[in-house]
């Protein structure tokens, strides 16, 4: 029980704010944590659930805060911070939890007031549930949290940070903001985008009943399913705030499927068994990296007789 | 404790013939269990396990079964049929587990004796592992059986089978072969394709290193890495024998994602809001069918701190 920040305040409270705070209770890494949220239906279960002490303005909540993480979508995070801007407390953190990094910097640093620390980050956990009653302490378990200082961060911020998240449960790692948005590119927003895509769809086949693709989607189906029933506010934003990388990763997507398609198409066994041997190996290394379980249908409780 | 068929024969000895033959016992549904596989080693892992009483040719494994279920890779039917056709008890019957039907039934039929009946069918489960030591007994518990009756199948025979695959924790529908494909093209081949291809772009990236992709893969990627690292011999059959309806599915849903490129391009919020909405539901159709869990992340093990 380590106290890192005396007071931190969770601007929004979904998954990720409701899970921060309950790691933060389970470490003792604060004193007093605050929250605020959008909707009064969010605010009346965070207060039910009493994850922290909740305001009814995002600029009671920051009040005299030594850390501020903002935890809404990339594409809220403007407005959010014209509102509390100017409530920071000199010398404070500020932080945010946002899938894409360079706009949020674009959008967040022109409200930074001077002597407030902009230390933006990511961490790299989620599941397809969204709202304060999903979040859960371990969340973030050997799961990454990526710090990406901005331009003249101060190191001391920076590294405080660093061991809220760590006592929060996460491995930590530094990079810069473009290289953040493509690493993510490729492992999380263009696989998102994809299996929006394949169970539209499904849905969209009429020769193939719902019912059908409900009744036999344990062939391989549902995976797509779990990625994408994840919050559509969210994922718009990320789409429409790493434009760049999405579309650079998908077009690289679209050459490789037209590849293996043609060889489809033209019998060609050979490319097909290639392709398909060498992709095995990654699942290796990811498990090796205690990235994900190796039971069979990643040790889903069976389902009943 | 229900005897279905005195003699089963299983021909190849992966994960669905294991997992089968330990699913039997566990019902108790068959006296005798034989089984066969190309290669000394599997024969030599079957017989350690005591998984069946395990025979070096083919046509051994089969004398006298009542039922002969083929469970090799579709591309391997042929050849098995041309070895055991001749050896075939008049009045067993012949069944098999492959994931496409139209290509076996022309792959298997016209091997087939005066007097045997050919049941096809396909049971829709499965995990990312291979071989004998993979199978387990609940593998098919509450998952789906599709059989596939030929023209003039005996209703009987056709019955008996049902019957097994029940008896094996199955439930089973009918269904002919044309449709068959077709949905099994939705719900498994062109998710699987997809999958396989995302997988293949992040390693081929050099910009982004292997360990990255690796590192940061519970954004999302590493779902489609468990579908990836699925057998390549097996996945390879499936796209060269259900080529037409892969390729048409294939077809469908790269004219929807570049509908949802178009809309990041241009930033369309709300045509990608919507779609994420939508795609929402199928989920809850899929848990409410039982055909996955509602835990979040599937309920994976939480990695160790």
């Amino acid at each position: 029980m380590t106290v890192i920040y005396n007071k931190v305040a969770l601007i929004g409270l979904g998954l990720i704010a409701s899970s921060m705070a309950l790691a933060m209770k389970r470490g003792g890494l604060a004193t007093t944590i605050t929250g605020y949220a959008r909707s009064q239906e969010t605010r009346d279960i965070a207060r039910e659930l009493n994850l922290c002490e909740v305001f009814d303005t995002a600029a009671e909540a920051v009040q005299d805060a030594d850390l501020v993480v903002l935890c809404v979508p990339v594409g809220a995070m403007a407005a959010v911070m014209a509102d509390i801007g100017p409530a920071l407390k000199p010398g404070a953190t500020l932080s945010d939890v946002g899938s894409v990094k360079k706009a949020v910097i674009e959008a967040v640093a022109p409200f930074v007031p001077e002597g407030v620390h902009f230390v933006p980050a990511h961490p790299l956990a989620g599941t397809e549930h969204s709202g304060p009653r999903s979040g859960f302490a371990t969340l973030f378990d050997n799961r990454w949290c990526i710090i990406v200082p901005t331009e003249g961060s101060d190191r001391a911020a920076v590294e405080q940070l660093e061991k809220l998240w760590q006592g929060i449960g996460a491995n930590t790692d530094e990079m810069d903001a473009d290289h953040h948005d493509l690493v993510l590119a490729v492992t999380s927003h263009t696989p998102h985008l994809i299996a929006y895509t394949m169970v539209g769809v499904a849905d969209d086949l009429s020769r193939v009943t719902d019912s059908e693709v409900i009744k036999y989607s344990a062939a391989g189906f549902r995976d797509f399913t779990r990625i994408a029933a994840s919050d559509p506010t969210m994922w718009r934003d990320v789409f429409l705030t790493n434009k760049e990388a999405t579309l650079e990763i998908l077009g690289r997507f679209t050459e490789e499927l037209f590849s293996l398609q043609r060889a489809i198409r033209t019998g060609d066994g050979e490319h097909l068994h290639d392709y398909f041997t060498r992709t095995r190996a990654i699942r290796r290394g990811i498990i090796d990296a205690g990235q994900d379980t190796d039971a069979p249908d990643f040790g889903r409780t069976p389902a009943p007789r």
